[in-house]
């Protein structure tokens, strides 16, 4: 019964006209007394295949009308190519049949849904243009920065999910039990939290492999319900030798760019129904193409306070020389002053990571953050301390002991080279070039505070 | 200062003879009065590059000699190729340079480790052979694995680490909470706890997309201490549309043979290595080139019951139609029976599964387990009950409330197909081809009862 021989939509395009046989569910379905329409969706790309039923000369195909929006159909028929039509192939039916049929009560009917009402129904919301085009984006971008990173010779690691050893602050943490208790100290013999970022764990790797990169889940106990924040989202960190930052920035706007121009060669359906029908302005591609086309500009964070003070702006948080950036001010710096992305460089120390490099003025680090706009931070990065003395002083300076995470001041005492990294959120990155704007619609099973839908 | 014109060592096979400067560690160092040789790791290859220093010619270079090993090093000079000598090519230093000195406890000397002492210090461990070998090893893997599924057209799904909904018993499952909670029922408004298997949350994707996969860390919280079980592993779960038990072998075998062919090309090196170094029988290539080259067995489990009863072995474990399998068994099968990779197919209903799909004989399911020589099983998988009487009848029968999963089993009422996936662990697939015998050495910071290394 499985083991036919069957077309996906997607090979249709370059299948010879001819007898084919598909499967997948209806999307739409009208019929009149002479002709039926079905709009089949496979799922192997954005568009279906459209189903003509000729009830003039099959009229056992009239039985097909009842099959209702989320069926799923096997049907058998005359692949025809339509240059002159709005899609460019239809099936002519000579067999539609029923594989599953579809319950009234199904969610997902032709009216159009908020993201919000879909947000509880993730098992069902994938099956909508949106969603559909989301996540072919999502594994696209995925799969884009393996291919990358692979071929700027950085090896993937995967980084412990389960810690003992979180204390670089990034932030808050879960903590993780199990009833099956191995003695004292819970199951792993010391308090275990789910990590916060796998940078310091990427480290040693990249130490021995020249570059190495982890790209996997990531975790913050922070009770922030906000439009980019979520409880568990995805991260990429590379880090490589013999670096500095601007080494760093080159492999992070080299990064940036090649994805988005797959983005743009592979999914070119998906991007067209984010220009017309999510960004409200319709220039969403011409953002991509110029992202993947154009060099960043680049900034101190001296250089951006300097201008944020004298633009003349009322912003709602204070602008200050040693403040923190926010949001406010990074999307002002990206979409109005800049109109690109924007990397700030050279923050002050104290408003930044123990691990950052100290630079010869004492106050700031070689550090950057990379803005784009629409979403403002996408990635953080910085060269790393690697100089034992000076990183043992910024952590007693900030109150980290040493013997937590003496392996990682270990990476300075045993042949230690210059070196930098940078963090990139998977679901930031999609927001910006999906222009979906929360970051709740980015993730297969979105968790937030209060909220965990299966 | 970092942004020089060095090459890689990978690269020095293929580079023109003549100026090169590369970087690297100190792997071993000897000296005499005329001669000195530096063996120079920079990670980007298993092995390291030979330099040569002169001291009769250059007799500066006299002062490298105390550059400890663990120490990292710039290095400038010829390169020339000796195709009579053991290594293909050396560099004959024109100056050494010290980047980073190495401490005098530096625990990664030349002579032998344990991998039982090596398991304390995994931010040194990957710079020995074995575990560069190992974990170039990895990436090779997991690279190869998104390579076959995604030209198979399979999608990439990331499904959540933090569940509510672990209903599917596949093991003791780990807690999560947090301080900042949300009110009551903790951060989440529920229980959350660490997922087991992202199988069900994998399965709406699968209907939507065709074929979908997760390939993510899993966690279980089983207090037992064996060679091939951690707390944290990774898995890779495929799905796959209109499909029965049949297909989801194809993919299985084609997953396996594709992979492993894509070690042996990728990895030579390390492949030699493990073959000579770590497998006490010397047949590990010889082996993976047999699984790459071969069709699999295919048994069905009441046949491999009767096999093993007929054997005359004396298992440790009982052998009876209706239990379950053991290692001993199933290494017996694949090891002595079959002397290859094996499917055993058609497990009893009650030791598998809810989700599995009754087989007409209304006791076994269509299930299999794909068993490999030196580890037992290496994947699991089945045809899932795609139809939503007998799934609701399953969950009945073995206690699973039906509300708990009611979106679970809304994917049948909603245009049901046939579908199919399974399970591979990771770790496991490199234990089988990299011959290495503990789980806990293939996992780059490994969790596992009572162990938390950073």
């Amino acid at each position: 019964m499985i083991h036919g021989v069957y077309t996906d939509v997607a090979a249709l395009g370059s299948a010879p006209a001819g007898e084919v046989r598909v499967r997948g569910y209806v999307r739409t379905s009208r019929f009149n007394a002479h002709v039926g329409f079905i709009e089949l969706n496979d799922g192997t790309q954005f568009y279906g295949a459209q189903v003509v039923c000729d009830l003039d000369t099959r009229p056992g195909l009239a039985a097909a009308a009842k099959y209702a929006t989320g069926s799923s159909l096997d049907v058998a028929g005359e692949l025809v190519f339509t240059p002159e039509a709005r899609q460019p192939f239809e099936i002519r039916a000579a067999s539609v049949t029923l594989v599953g049929d579809c319950d009234a009560d199904y969610p997902m009917q032709k009216k159009r849904h908020t993201l919000e009402f879909m947000r509880e129904m993730p098992h069902l919301r994938v099956r909508t243009n949106t969603f559909s085009a989301l996540f072919r984006v999502r594994n696209c971008v995925s799969m884009a920065i393996h291919e990358y990173l692979q071929s700027e010779g950085f090896m993937w690691v995967a980084t412990p999910i389960l810690t003992g050893n979180d204390a670089e602050g990034a932030g808050e943490t879960f903590g993780v039990t199990a009833d099956s208790s191995a003695g004292d100290g819970g199951f792993f013999g010391k308090p275990a939290s789910l990590t916060v970022s796998g940078q310091l764990h990427v480290e040693p790797f990249a130490l021995a492999f020249d570059r190495a990169y982890t790209f996997g889940p990531t975790f913050r106990a922070e009770n922030s319900n906000t439009t980019t924040h979520a409880a568990e989202f995805w991260m990429v960190e590379p880090e490589l030798s013999y670096a500095d930052l601007e080494d760093d920035m080159e492999v992070m706007e080299g990064l940036v760019r090649f994805v988005t121009g797959r983005v743009l060669e592979r999914c070119p359906d998906e991007t067209a129904f984010f220009n017309d029908r999510i960004d409200e302005t319709h220039t969403l591609t011409a953002r991509l193409a110029k992202t993947r086309d154009t060099d960043f500009r680049r900034m101190t964070y001296t250089e951006a306070v300097e201008l944020l003070e004298k633009s003349g702006r009322d912003f709602k948080y204070p602008v200050k020389w040693g403040l923190d950036l926010k949001t406010e001010h990074e999307r002002y710096l990206c979409e109005e002053v800049a109109q690109s992305p924007l990397f700030l460089t050279d923050y002050p120390k104290d408003i930044k990571a123990f691990y950052m490099r100290l630079n010869p003025d004492g106050k700031t680090v070689a550090a950057c953050d990379l803005l784009v706009p629409g979403v403002g931070e996408l990635i953080g990065g910085s060269q790393r301390e690697e100089r034992y003395g000076e990183l043992i002083r910024r952590m007693n300076e900030v109150g980290i002991p040493v013997e937590s995470l003496s392996w990682y001041a270990d990476l300075r005492r045993f042949g230690s080279v210059p070196h930098a990294g940078f963090g990139l959120g998977l679901e930031r990155f999609l927001l910006y070039v999906t222009a979906i704007g929360n970051i709740r619609d980015t993730l297969p099973y979105a968790r937030t505070p209060g909220n965990m839908v299966f």
